[in-house]
C-alpha cells in the first residue's frame, strides 16, 4: 500500500553542528536501511529546498506510522502524508 | 529528468454528459501511451479524491509542457508541477 | 485500518431540484449500507455547514478509494482523506 | 455532545530533556484517565505527525475547554475544535 | 451555551430576483424570531461585506446545527461556527 | 461603536515564569476595569485555545487603538479587528 | 475616522453587456460624489488589476457600511475593510 | 523600472469557441508588440499551467496599468504584480 | 508614484530593551524625516496590531527600496508592497 | 533551460553579526560567479523586501538544486522554484 510523503527538515540553528551531523549520519543509515527493505520506494529531493518528496509501501496506517516517527530528524520535520490508490488509467 | 505532478480534475456540471465521456476517454488513452513511452513514469490515485499524484520523466521544462498540455482534461485540471532532484541518501 | 474523512457538499443551485433530491436519497441508502458494513464506522454533521466527518474501516487505500469514489454525492463533495494510526495513550 | 479535536504538539527542541518527558508522562496519565472517565472518546494519531485527532465528549464548551486547557501539554500545542451534530444519515 | 458564528451571504447572481427577494425576507423573519426567542443573541453586520457575526445561545451542539440549518439563505452561505467558553477574567 | 475582536496569546516558554504571571495579572485587572467602564463589551475564551473573542465598545478607531496597545499581553498577542455595523434584521 | 478598503471587482462574464455598462456608470458617478463629500479620501486602482485601494473617512462603522453597501458594484465585490488610527510617528 | 507579472488564464468553458479564439489572436498579437516596443522584456510559460511569468518594463505604475489593462485576455486573468529593484549582487 | 506599502513589526522579546528602544527612535526620526521630504505620503496606525498601513511616492522602485531598506526597524518587519495607479473614477 | 526561483532571506537575529557578515561576503562573492558563468541569468530583489526573484539557466534539476543547495545563504533561506517553458506568443 503506497503513500505519498513530503518530509520539510528545518534543524534549527542553535543546535550544535556536530550533533545535528550525528541524527543526518544516523537519518541516512536509516533511509538506506528502509530502501533495501523496500519500505522507501522512491525519494527524491525537491530542488532548491531541503525537503523531500517520498513514496512508501507500508502494510498499514500503523506500520507507515512506526517508519517515520523513528526517523532521527522525525523531531525537526514537518511531513505530510496522502494515501495513494490504484489509477484506473495505470497500466502498471 | 523527473517531475511530481499534482493534477485536481474538475469537470463542469453542465457540460454534455457525451462529451465529458468521450474526454476521458481520450485522457485514458493518451495518458497510457505516456505511459507506454516511458514519460509518465507513475501514476497513482489521491484516494478519496479526483486527482492524481503522477511523476513524469522529461528531457526538458519545454518538453513537460508539451506533454501536459496536451493532455485532453488540461482544460478541466489545475496542475502544480515539481521538479526532483537526486537525493543524497537515495540508493536507487 | 482507519481514516478521517472530511467531505464538504456543494450542490450547484442549478442542478434541478428532483434529480438533486435522487442524489441525496441514493447517497443516504448507500451511507447506510455502508454503516451496516463496518465500513463508515462513524458519521458526524459539522455543527452550521452542509459537510460531515467520518472515521472509514478500510483494508487498504484502494478499499477507501472504492467506497468513497461510489458515492451518489462524489462529484458534488471535496473530500479530504487523513489516515489515522493507533494512539501510545488510547486505552483501546 | 461530541468535539472534533485535532492537536498539533510541537515542544520547543531547548526544553529540557528531563522536563519534556515529565510532561509527557503526565499527559499519558491524564489522557488515560479522561478516556476512562468517557470524556476522551476516541484518540487517533495522524499518521506521519506528531499530532492527533479525538473525539470528546463534554457536557457543554465550558467543560470541553476546562478538560483541553489542562492537559499538560497544553502550552506546546495547536488544538482546534469542531463541534459536532448528529447526522440525518447516521444509523448509531 | 454559546457559539461565535459567521455567516457570508452569496447569492449567485442569475438566481431569479423575486426569488432571492422572497428567500430575504423569509431569512428576515426567521432572524427575528430566533431573536425573540432568545436564540440568536447577538447580530451584527461585518462592515463592507455581505455577511454578518452573531452569537448563538444554544443547549447542544444538535441544536445549533438545526437552527442553522433550517436558515433560508443556509444554501447560500458560508457558515463557521467557533464554541465559546467562559473566559476566567470575564466580570459577566 | 462595535468592534469585534480576537486575540491569540503565544507567551515565549523561555519568559521567566514569575514574569509571565505578573504580566497575566496585570492583564486580568485591566481586562476587569475596560469592563466595568463599558469599553469591553464581551469577553469570551475561544473553546481549547488561549485565545479569545472579545467585543469592544469605542468612539474611535483611536481610541480602540489605545485600549488594546496598552493591553500588558499585547506584546504577545496577534490581534485581529473586524467593525460592526448595525444588521437590518437585528431587533436590538 | 478613517478605514482602508480593498475592493476586488469580479463581474461574471454572462452578465448581458448593456447592464455591466450600465451599473459601472452609476458606480462612476457615486464614486465621485462621494469624493466630492469628502467620504472617499483616496482612491487608486491596483496596478494590474480590477481592483482598488481606498480610504474613507466617516463617523461610524455604521456609516461606512452604509457608503460602502449602496456602491452599484457592491454584489460583484469582495471589500475588505481594515479600521486605521493615528500613528505615533505621523507628523499630519 | 521593471516589474514581475504572474498571469493566471481562465477562460468560461462555456465562452463560445470561436470568441475564445478571437479574443487569443489579439491577446497574441499585442503581447507581441509589447515585446517589440520593449515594454514585455521577457515572456515564460509556467510549466503544466495555463499561466505564465513575465518582465515588464514600464516608466511608472501607471504606463504598467495601461499596458496589462488592454490585454484582451485581462477580463480572463488573475494577474499578480511584483515590482523589482536592482539587487546589490547584480553584475548586470 | 505611489506604493501602498503594508509593515507588521515583530521585534524578539529577547533583544535587549534599551537596543530596541535605540532602534525604536531611531525609526521615528527617519519616519519623520521622510515624510518631511514628501517620500512618506500618509502613514497610519493598523487598530489593534503593531503594524501600519502607509502610501510611500517614490521616483522608481529602486528609490522606494532604498527608503525601505533603510529603515531601522527593516530587519524586524514584514513589509509588502502593492504598487498604485491613478483611477479612473478618481477626482483628485 | 530556465527555472523562476524566489529566495527569501530570514537570518536569525542572534546570530553574531561577524558571521552573518561572513556569510553574507561568500553569497556575494557565489552569486556574481554565477552570474559570470551564465547559471544565474537574473536577479532582482523584490522592492521592499529581503528577497530576490531570480532566473536560473540550468541543464538539469540536478544542476539546478545543485547551484542552489551551495547558496552560502541556503540554510537561511526559503527558496521556491517553478520551472519555465517557451511561451508561443514569446518573440526571442
Amino acid at each position: 500500500m503506497l503513500f505519498l510523503v513530503r518530509m520539510d527538515v528545518n534543524i534549527p540553528h542553535d543546535l550544535p553542528a556536530e550533533q545535528a551531523e550525528a541524527i543526518k549520519a544516523r537519518e541516512k543509515a536509516y533511509a538506506q536501511q528502509l530502501q533495501r527493505e523496500g519500505h522507501w520506494r522512491h525519494l527524491w529531493r525537491v530542488a532548491g529546498e531541503y525537503a523531500n518528496y517520498s513514496v512508501f509501501d507500508a502494510a498499514s496506517n500503523d506500520e507507515l506510522h512506526g517508519l517515520l516517527s523513528q526517523l532521527p530528524l522525525f523531531p525537526f520535520m514537518k511531513i505530510q502524508v496522502t494515501p495513494l490508490a490504484q489509477h484506473p488509467s495505470a497500466i502498471a
